[in-house]
């Protein structure tokens, strides 16, 4: 059952094919921009063996997308006419240039055969290794090695992968009779069987392939191959694989290739080794290759972390050869690919093999200073060099950390939901947070979950605990907005409010009491009750030349949202071009505003009312002065009061138990059940509001007017208002709201145009619909992603994230939840229709956006082609706004 | 300052323009077609003209919107070359027609001037009347009807209308004038004062009117009318019409014509008189014409009912001539409109002039047997007699009502939220409604508003009140898919069910409590503790023949949302084609089962809740069985189940109040709390309840297979299943649902396409949106209107319907609720979007509706027009859809 080279082998001429199709092509023949034809793995090791030569890349051959087409269209399925020969052709040249034959009892060639699509897709057939091995062969392998056990540990592992992947053979069945054998065995782990022990899991493995397939083990490796390489092509018309095209609208006719590639082993002795390698610092960035390796051992050795590795600087002294080869292999391939390499080696018997190589993963500081080296040397251009890094990492530049060089224990991971580290003593509610804070103690909010009413808290705290939620939790969401780190959702916790507890969710036990010291860390996620050092972020001279690149490069403008001035100032500093959108109801949260605020809504004649407004009047103004001043010479956009006014008012829970107990105002209980709302998200908000209690929008048009006229007075510089109203779903809720403010304004001597603009926040399905009519009465649209995502998918952010985002993501609705970036075909499709319309009757329309997304890399990306003139979004994230604005601009200009 | 005619007469000739373009026209040169050159009312009032003859309607002349148009494009704006020469013209013949002059100081003429546009549209100039009068003419007026008081009180009314119209003068300064001088008088109604204090009121008026104006009132006719046509067209560019024609986008270059129609009086003696009269009488439709009149007074004394009227068949005693002449009239309108006509007449001296006639506004039974009697006399077709019934007020003919011969007086008015009326003893709660109905005494529920838990009660109950809510409130909407009447929104009485109370709202004064006798009547909104006798409605031949003309014209299919086996059979009996809608969730209502439904959802392991699940599916599949019998040969769609699961545990308020109190289950109030949700509206409903959850979606499976097959097996039919899934907002969510029916039908052999369908729900934008790509995954689309309209326009529907109804209605936001007649440009172009896309992608897809607007005239005018396939909506209303229906497709036919 040996076999040898029968054939001389010959270069491969340009076209094999019977008809002149060539359905195969060797390695050395392909190149990356044969994707379509090769699939994405087949072109990339063809890319590497172009780049450094056919001796230093396992060599082998990749059975083209176009035979897998043909093969599914013949009926019955089969190759078509040319593709045997051609593979028995290109095996014959693998032989040759391996000096090893398939099957051969003396000194075997093992190949690999894996699926590869032109663009990678879940659902396809998975990797067989090791294929080439019978009987017969696995003897010569045993030889060649000097190491019986682990070629018997090579042919099981054949048999197991090629039972499951190309007949179906269920893994469990394997997975059994391996635990049957270690306990006959008395062995622990599967390392723990020796040779004889893999013979007769071998022999076994044999028993249940024939058993569950009524077929022996094919013993011919040509056969073993045939049958791989119609097993990847029928997988292409897998159930997982046909659904995860449908739901991407990709098309069924691209097919996948199949990759045969030898195998090389770093398992063969002294001169032998596996490794990985970075082309520069993965954690610095610094002109430096770094890496690990072990000799003598396999690269799932290195990955598995069962032994200690060496560095990348140690494989000199064994094998220095390998070593230098190696270094200079890193930096043709950075330069070839214009980016940091990630690389996979094996060195078999003092040859250097390169198996994988990919741009590096790096954290963001080595991402900036890679991108300023690489302009720097002149290897790329500041285009290319910014489209290197991963904008969403950026802000982690940005915000405190746990300093690394510490150890601690974390008592709890929750979800990272706005990046930064801080640490304080315990509170449970928002006034002790504001008391403990009045008081000059840090301190850390820690709740089930956050509401309206919470948001002193939040100015007040450090940070932020949840035990509920997700990353657009309320919690995420006001943290991220205020740059206050948070942890959301860490369900390991059960926080008693009333206790005043936080206990282990597993066995009930007290960890903390509110008063005792705990911190976060919103990059990570972790929780700890130890007295972590936190330190600063350093200045980073690379980022700041990155955000440079960035901002000669990008047509969108970058605004924040921001509520205070303080904010304001951080914004700008920051980068923001302007205010996007500020929420004036966080202004009435804090604790000197809400009982004016309580008053207005509670309120029983409009005379009580206007009183109320009257007290708070002078508050907003004096916000409306700090952020103009802040923003001097940037727009500020101020959307009008949008919270159903029951968010100011405690919980009606609370409310009823008091009155139960005979405590409590049962006038505010009253008026609380009275406004309570069914769904409020989609309730008496927003405008409507507005409509309802015009005098509340009246007294904050007269704050803003008031306002923008003493900045003018005081600092000689009029500022950009832009007023804005929120939640319109019908024209002439915006007609009545635009009267009432150009009304206010005429009181107050201001012109629209001139001195002020007026616009709506575009955030309802029926708003984008009829964009065209709103526009005649805006001269601005701000979309509200948020709340469009919200009615568009049917989906509260507040219940959904809790129920819904893990199974959507595990049953693969979903790959990223459409609160973190925008849903393309839906919402997305809402906005480019309602910028559309908007446009054609107004060309001159201003077009931004101040949901979430504005803060998201793919959505900026996505923003930017549909022509928005600005994104907004929390301070924190401006700079990553600015990178991902300029990134999307060179992505355009590069594919012009 | 007289004037008499100073030109011989001519009749007007064709082309009086100076370049040949007609800018006036005599009453009797114009016909209806002529709507967009003489505007609505001119037309009509020409129409008459051409009809009856000159000598039966007041003469006059319309001023074409083209002279309109011209006079607002002119720079500065004025009258086109030769409109003044042709209104003098047209005032001349009009002087010559009636003999007598504009200002005359005998006997003068005097004129009305109306404005007209060819769509009718508010905030156009109001009326002027008794145009012509001055200081010299009022005099003639007087001696010519020897009524002084009279002549002043017209003249004080031109100066007031005058002014207040033509020139902009405050009203109420002319209303406190009338109030000073009635004080002066001891004067207590307008009535009082006689001719000397309505002289001395003109002075006033005058002076006034030149404070204001800065002129004197104009003492010469010709000036008076100049400048009232002047300010008709002027109107046109009013804010107002503006406004609403660019809300309903209609074009601004259509112009307003002007209507100048000769004044005629009743009140000048025993020869003259006024009225109103019906071609055929209008409570019955008997071919019999009926009406009111009164002789020496005006058309205004009949309508204010301050004089006892006498019917029509009285004035063929004082006034013979003019009776049979009326009667004449009225059958040759009636014959030329085709339809039955409800007119406005005034006899002058013994000479009968029509002043208006439009189509009578009639009760449903009248507009049914006009409908077959004027088929039966050839006076119209099958297809025009339907289209002359107001489909919407034809549910009155199926309810009972209480005996319109028995006096009561009414308690309070609601909202007429249901039609028929019912009584019985007051229960509170859906336990008391169900015990009182175990009982065999008949109850009404009262409740502030309801919710699921409640379902119970409305089975149980004859009818409910609510003090909270309108048309499409939960009350309402159960309401009316069940039948029972209801009156919702009943303001006035404070419902107090912790007491048992129902008090006064005004004054506290408790007017009724538990086990009291009260009565509604859902037609009418009115409410009564008296015991009033119901009649049943009675059979209706004329109704049947209409349905049979409307189903044989029919596109569209009409079914029923129907969740019993009861309901089913009503609805069947009033022609539904089919179920288009079960909510099995209002199965687990019943209060057998809602401890079944609790257990599964406080089931904490798989197990128990299947436990739970398979206690409840025997109970599911006996009432499907019940639902395939009732519509055996007949589709049936069932929906899986929809709400989130909180609906069918307590309130959380109730629980934490008992857990307060020591009482109540802790692990209930946990779970309750747990699952609680911010917006339940956009929660975990719907098939995500199917993802998160399988095992429901299962269970209701096996119980539909199962009882097909059971009926299938007893009555040798097999039912036609259409199984639908809830709230898919992503193809993927409808794919991994379809994959569990089909799943489910394969463990009982039911083959899809064969033995059933499966199908969706299109209630969310995004659905709509994507619904090329939903397609491929359902057998049918069936339009959630309801739910579309909630997210669409961001209307949260239990809470906007109580806040913001009314406010947006007086707004002029929108003219009718968008949940009670669809939101065509916004929702409705989502539903057109959703069926499109759908057809594109699969041809023959299945379209319904299934939304509130399945019963709605107008909507399902919308739905025909769109293609759909079936409209379903409550078993009452589907009489009202057939009609609707069959409108709908004789429009179109009529239209081609």
């Amino acid at each position: 059952m040996t076999s040898v080279p029968s054939e001389p082998a010959a270069p491969q001429s340009a076209a094999d094919g019977a008809d002149g199709t060539t359905w195969v092509y060797d390695f050395a023949r392909g190149s990356r921009e044969m994707r379509d034809l090769l699939g994405g793995k087949g072109a990339n090791v063809a890319e590497m063996t172009r780049v450094l030569g056919a001796e230093r890349v396992p060599a082998g051959f990749t059975i083209t997308t176009a035979a897998c087409v043909a093969y599914l269209r013949a009926e019955p399925r089969g190759f078509p006419a040319g593709l045997v020969e051609e593979v028995r052709a290109a095996l014959l040249r693998l032989e040759a240039t391996t000096g090893r034959g398939l099957g051969d009892a003396r000194d075997p060639l093992l190949v690999s055969v894996r699926s590869g699509s032109p663009v990678s897709m879940p659902g396809m057939m998975d990797t067989v290794l090791n294929l080439g091995l019978t009987d017969v062969s696995v003897l010569g392998l045993a030889e060649r090695t000097g190491n019986e056990r682990f070629a018997w540990d090579s042919y099981r592992r054949l048999v197991q992968m090629y039972g499951n992947v190309v007949r179906g053979v269920a893994s469990d069945l394997f997975e059994r009779e391996i635990a049957r054998i270690k306990e006959d065995r008395g062995a622990s782990l599967d390392t723990d069987l020796d040779a004889a022990a893999l013979r007769e899991l071998t022999a076994s493995f044999q028993r249940i392939y024939r058993e569950q397939t009524g077929d022996p083990f094919p013993q011919d490796p040509r056969v073993q191959l045939d049958l791989a390489i119609r097993a990847v092509f029928e997988s292409w018309e897998g159930d997982r694989a046909l659904h995860y095209r449908r739901i991407h609208g990709m098309s069924d006719d691209m097919g996948t290739a199949v990759n045969v590639q030898q195998m090389v082993f770093g398992n063969k002795g002294p001169t032998s080794g596996s490794g990985v390698a970075f082309s520069r610092d993965e954690m610095t960035g610094e002109p430096e290759p770094s890496g690990d390796f072990l000799i003598d051992a396999q690269g799932e050795d290195v990955v598995s972390g069962v032994r200690n590795t060496s560095s990348l600087a140690d494989l000199a002294d064994p094998l220095p050869e390998a070593h230098d080869l190696l270094l200079d292999v890193l930096g043709r391939l950075e330069r070839h690919y214009g980016d940091m390499q990630d690389v996979e080696f094996t060195i078999e018997e003092g040859r250097l093999f390169l198996l994988q190589t990919r741009s590096a993963k790096r954290p963001a500081q080595a991402a900036v200073r890679f991108a300023v080296d690489a302009v720097a040397e002149g290897l790329l251009t500041r285009e290319a060099a910014l489209l290197t890094i991963d904008a969403g990492s950026l802000d982690a530049l940005l915000h405190k950390t746990i300093d690394p060089a510490f150890d601690f224990e974390a008592l709890a991971h929750g979800v990272a939901a706005s990046p930064g580290a801080a640490k304080g003593a315990i509170v449970f509610t928002a006034h002790d947070a504001v008391e403990s804070a009045a008081q000059g103690v840090d301190c850390i909010l820690v709740r089930q979950f956050t509401e309206a009413e919470d948001v002193a808290g939040f100015h007040a705290a450090r940070g932020i605990i949840t035990s509920e939620g997700g990353k657009a939790s309320h919690a995420a969401l006001v943290a991220r907005g205020m740059g206050r780190p948070c942890v959301a959702g860490a369900s390991a916790l059960e926080i008693d409010v009333r206790a005043g507890e936080v206990r282990l969710q597993a066995t009930g036990e007290v960890v903390a009491r509110a008063g005792d010291p705990i911190a976060l860390d919103g990059s990570t996620g972790a929780i700890t009750t130890q007295d972590v050092p936190l330190v600063e972020p350093p200045e980073n001279a690379n980022f700041e030349e990155v955000l440079r690149w960035a901002d000669a490069m990008r047509r969108l403008g970058v605004r924040a949202n921001a509520d205070t001035p303080d904010d304001a100032r951080r914004a700008r500093e920051f980068g923001a071009e302007g205010i996007g959108l500020c929420r004036t109801e966080h202004m009435f949260m804090a604790t000197d505003r809400q009982p004016k605020m309580r008053a207005m809504i509670l309120a029983t004649g409009l005379e009580d009312r206007r009183a109320a407004l009257d007290a708070l009047l002078p508050l907003q103004q004096r916000d409306f002065e700090g952020l103009f001043e802040a923003m001097a010479g940037l727009p500020v956009t101020i959307r009008l009061l949008d919270p159903p006014l029951h968010e100011f008012l405690p919980d009606r829970v609370d409310l009823e138990l008091a009155a139960a107990r005979g405590e409590g105002d049962p006038a505010l209980l009253e008026r609380v059940i009275a406004l309570s709302e069914t769904n409020p998200m989609l309730g008496t908000r927003g405008s409507r509001l507005g409509i309802l209690h015009p005098e509340i929008y009246e007294m904050q048009c007269h704050a803003i007017f008031r306002a923008a006229r003493a900045v003018r007075e005081r600092d000689g510089e009029a500022p950009h208002v832009e007023v804005m109203l929120p939640l319109i779903a019908y024209e002439r809720e915006l007609e009545l709201m635009r009267a009432l403010v150009l009304r206010v304004a005429a009181q107050e001597s201001f012109v629209r145009g001139e001195d002020f603009m007026v616009g709506t926040m575009i955030e309802l399905p029926r708003a984008c619909l009829l964009a065209d009519h709103i526009a005649t009465m805006a001269d601005f649209f701000s979309f509200g992603t948020n709340d469009l995502t919200q009615t568009t998918l049917g989906f509260s952010r507040d219940d959904i994230e809790a129920a819904l985002l893990v199974p959507y993501l595990d049953g693969e609705v979903f790959d990223r939840s459409p609160f973190e970036t925008i849903d393309t075909p839906g919402v997305g499709e809402l906005v480019k229709m309602g910028g559309w319309l908007g446009r054609k009757m107004k060309p001159d329309l201003q077009l931004g956006i101040c949901g979430e997304h504005g803060g998201d890399p793919d959505s900026i990306e996505f923003f930017h082609r549909n022509g928005l003139d600005y994104v907004s979004c929390s301070p924190f994230r401006v700079p990553v706004a600015r990178v991902a604005a300029g990134q999307a601009a060179a992505r355009e200009h590069r594919a012009d």
